[in-house]
């Protein structure tokens, strides 16, 4: 900042800085620098900005591009010299920070039978979408749970975590959703391998669900305070049913179809602190109208195909596909059959947004809803 | 109080009153007695006991003595004259409140296809719990729900709600459970007649279960902020096999085998204000062991046979029949069957208990935790 | 019940029942009571009252009246024989349960110079509103604090407490009020005697003054999470002040004057789990509206002069006297200087009506919301 | 990320990525680049650190060197021109986001008498702390609050406001608090400049303090459902004295002496969604010893003079000096003097911290708690 301009954010309305480089503002500019200091109406305009413009650019990654390069990861890095192999997203607008979207990091993860990874504990929450395979399973803090496609399962902020597939599985690919960018950019971020490098399983295989998986029902004598879910796996068959069922009780959200959050049992939230998670169905023909918000999401086709319009960009997807919406990005989604239904997952930062009061909706008034499509990805 | 003794309870405890009657105390009693004032130390062991001593008496209801009674009131009046037709449970102990147990009424009502009883709304909460039959129904402001056995369904506080039984049905008993003694004595029970006798179903039958009951599941804009569950029906399928999971994974409870509350999903907690509800699984074989607690708890028995020892006294139980484990009463349950469970339904004011800070609990230490008995019912 | 008629409770409204006795049906009537049963439509009616009708009756305690008889008891008993020189308020209509109003007890306590009573705990909730005289003192869980009139005081559910006088103070009067019938009438209470009869003083004197009792601050590392307040005294001149800046800064409330209710600084809530408490000040010459609540309610004068009109009745009232409201009677304050303030202390179940989603309000709405006076007491 | 090596952050420990680059693997990794991907163990220990690595460095901001600047503004530039005449804190480490510390922006506004700057409102939480002049005041919402030295206000987050100096007052200067880079970072804010530039004032001055400043008492009848404090005005006497009563009733904290949270009265909670602040107080001669939290915080001497030592660095302050402590920094204070308090105004982002679950701490175990000084600043 030393002899570059300093009035480049001026703007021409009441209220806002306008202040122009004069030479004797420039030395003052200069002063302020030594001092650690400077002008805040050199810089009001550019920190205060009238509404949110997101560093993350919309990004579809076709899984059909990035699934052999995901299974060729087996050959090249063992997973003790890797730690875990896994291909991350790399938004181009937030590859400084590793994130796919916003402060959201995902990755692609392969797994071969056999395979298991040490177990280890972070400040950050992190959770697990199963995209393919057979035999994977992950132990959180003691609690074994077996994993099929399409299958969400939490490893959250603080817990003892591990994954693997069985000796007689197939390789297997998930995707990791963690809020990595946000706890390093908060500054409060911890790491630990745990001591033994893996555990053991206190409890029988997939108790979490066994304990806490019954709608409208929770076991006597199980005391909950921590802040995620003690239900660590969701599967996909209630969900897809229960979607099924929502669909017909009620009518379709005109945005998203019938979409459900996954939430705690013992409070109704979120599943974690940082990080929430949904799965919403467009039924067949499905032309969801266009909203924008704040906060990041990163959706995976579950199942269907179709297109979203995200900023007047249109990216078409089919099932495993990943795509983004960065914050107060105007989007849509179409289920583009007639016949089948069409399955979003999504995780993102709503408990962030809602938590610090942060959170702030609109839909588009003009064009019967719609965004004219500007381009095509 | 005119011309009894002031005396009856002393205790010669150091920190209790210990104050004999005088004529010059007996003198001023009468003083304070027409200025509607009285002397403290001559009630306050009685209003200040060590430790409760329940008014209800435990209490076998034997559905083979009741059902004759119930069905046979179809031919004695209708239900328009009767507003619904029901035989309440009435305490010896509390016969004055027309409750089953402490605070708690409970009723089994009987209704004959095509019936239905009028809609009315109350700052009571009900609920209803269904003993035999086919084709009841219940609406709760606009929202029809089918009703089978061992199905739980909820009247909240202040919903219009009402009853029936479907042309092609089967006459049909349930039990209510209401908090109508409490909301007595706290003086604030508001009842209104629907001005059409009758509300419009506004919704696709059972919506509340395709919307709401789903595990870990929570549907996109439907906000909720009642003090009661938006889920108005539990069904006993889900129940009896959430309770066979949950008893799979995880060692009984010492006293109550594998149980579970009914929740409300939007926070976790009890089901309505006032009303929690439970359904527990005694495995076969199961010796619960003895333990007492504050609250006043009403048991239908779902499922099996066996028998409860409370305080001492021994109720043999099948299914359908219904028992009260008073305030502070020590209690044991049996499931004297080694082959099949045996479930208990279960209702209760533990919201209060637990609200108002006055919650307690002890174990049995003596004995093995198991009472002596010394009566059977 | 044997032989009395049972169809006294008959209403011909449609959705009431109104079944008259027949030979065949009080048959069947005594059938039932056998069973430990009877026919809902029996009682029906009486437990599902339209709206509250309340037990307790409106009651002007003039403290003129009570005060010798208060100071006489010290000639009377010992504390060591009474436990606590105490002289309670006994509604005529809640004589059974000892209480003041509703589900309140309250009493006048007097203690002379040098005395003190024993200390004890109980799950009643209790709190102190000082009268007169000097030197009082309360100990409650080993935080001694000094009190002087129209101080207010806790001595919450579980706590051991003490109360006494030092050796060069004066008489004391104060007001007790506890929720007594209430957690006998939950059959909850539980009571003990202090090991030692008296409790040391570990603390600094009115510590809790110190560390809680300053506006938007809260101390570091004092973590909190009973179900009461850790601010145990509210002391006089800081709230009568408040009184009259909320007086100045906003308009009054047309039923309340300016109104405050005191609260537990942790939560923002109510003092105690089970007793609410306020105090209100009435400028000169204010004439309050007529409104209804559920809920009972027990004042003190602790400044001025006026009358409350209570269901019609009304108590002309000056300091130090105490008068009722109880659930859902119409009520309207009045002070009777048109120069200085009149202020009411208040304590109430107003925790319970809100916890249990029974409290609810009405304004009157006839003769410019002033009720007729029916009679004066 | 073209042609650099790939493997700088290689760690030789069980558990953590430790690949080699060859050129198989670079050649994969530009792959992996064209798909906007990458793979994990590239940037694993980079982005999963052992411990927070903050980015802000610890600064002292000398007031006495500040002071002038801040002054030269008025005649550099109008408020007009300005928006707001503000010279703002910018830590070496944070420059690209213009934060003092962390995600926390800070600056120090002047302004003469007579000068008003326009009303605004944006999703930043703000606050000022007063550091000298007279007839200062600040509008929120319409209400107007006069204010003096040490004053703490609240201008939170959605709330319009503005700021002025009376025309018979003196130059003040404050200093101002907000999350703009918080906000900025998570893509949520808005901004928006007062239709009419300036509020009127629809309440009494001061009436905040006057309905919601009273300690343990609440207004009736005066709901508030947002995210912040009612009480916008937080005063410097009233908090200096329950400072040093809070120090007279306990023991002070070993960090941080005696330390008061400013709350929102409603909840008991911070006083905004993402901002926390409050004042301590370190009695003469405090030496206190060194922990470290995650958490940004900065401090503003507003008593007396002493040091603190941060990350090894020693810091020696005065009165009106500002001073940052970044996430995970070890610091202790201590107070120079042996005979006056000093007192440290701070504001932080502990909500947030507490909010998303990671808040963290440690103290210091070596060296008697005491950090070995490398350097003075």
């Amino acid at each position: 900042m030393s002899n570059t301009s300093y009035d480049t954010y001026r703007e021409n309305v009441a209220g806002r800085a306008d202040v122009e480089d004069t030479p004797e503002l420039v030395a003052y500019y200069k002063d302020l620098d030594r001092l650690k200091a400077g002008a805040l109406w050199t810089v009001a305009n550019k920190i205060e900005p009238w509404q949110p413009k997101s560093d993350s650019v919309p990004v579809l990654w076709r899984y059909r591009e990035l699934r052999d390069h995901v299974l060729r990861s087996v050959s090249l890095v063992t997973p003790e010299k890797a730690g875990r192999r896994v291909i991350y997203l790399n938004n181009p607008g937030r590859q400084e920070v590793s994130a796919a979207v916003g402060w959201l990091y995902s990755g692609l993860q392969v797994m071969h039978p056999g395979e298991a990874a040490s177990a280890h504990a972070h400040s950050s929450s992190a959770l697990r979408f199963i995209m393919e395979g057979r035999g994977a399973y992950t132990i959180v803090d003691g609690h074994k749970m077996t994993l099929g496609a399409n299958d969400f399962v939490l490893t959250p902020n603080g817990t003892w975590h591990e994954h693997g597939v069985e000796a007689d599985g197939l390789p297997c690919i998930w995707q990791d959703g963690l809020d990595i960018p946000l706890v390093n950019a908060l500054e409060a971020g911890f790491y630990a391998v745990h001591p033994d490098l893996s555990q053991a399983v206190g409890y029988p295989v997939d108790d979490s669900v066994s304990i806490w998986g019954a709608a409208g029902l929770r076991p006597q004598n199980v005391g909950w305070s921590k802040p995620y879910s003690p239900l660590f796996k969701y599967q996909w068959e209630p969900t897809y049913e229960a979607l099924r069922k929502l669909s017909g009780a009620r009518e379709d959200n005109p945005f998203d179809g019938a979409l459900m959050h996954y939430t705690n049992p013992v409070s109704g939230g979120h599943v974690m602190a940082t990080i929430g998670a949904s799965m919403q169905l467009l039924r067949p023909g499905f032309e969801g109208k266009a909203h924008r918000h704040t906060g990041s999401f990163l959706y995976q086709v579950a199942k269907g195909k179709g297109y979203s319009i995200i900023n007047g960009q249109r990216f078409d997807w089919q099932e495993r596909d990943i795509f983004c919406v960065p914050s107060w990005a105007w989007h849509e989604h179409v289920n583009a059959s007639q016949s089948e239904d069409a399955c979003l997952f999504c995780f993102n930062d709503l408990p962030v947004m809602e938590k610090l009061g942060l959170y702030r909706e609109e839909a588009l008034a003009d064009n019967g809803g719609h965004q004219p499509v500007l381009s095509q990805e």
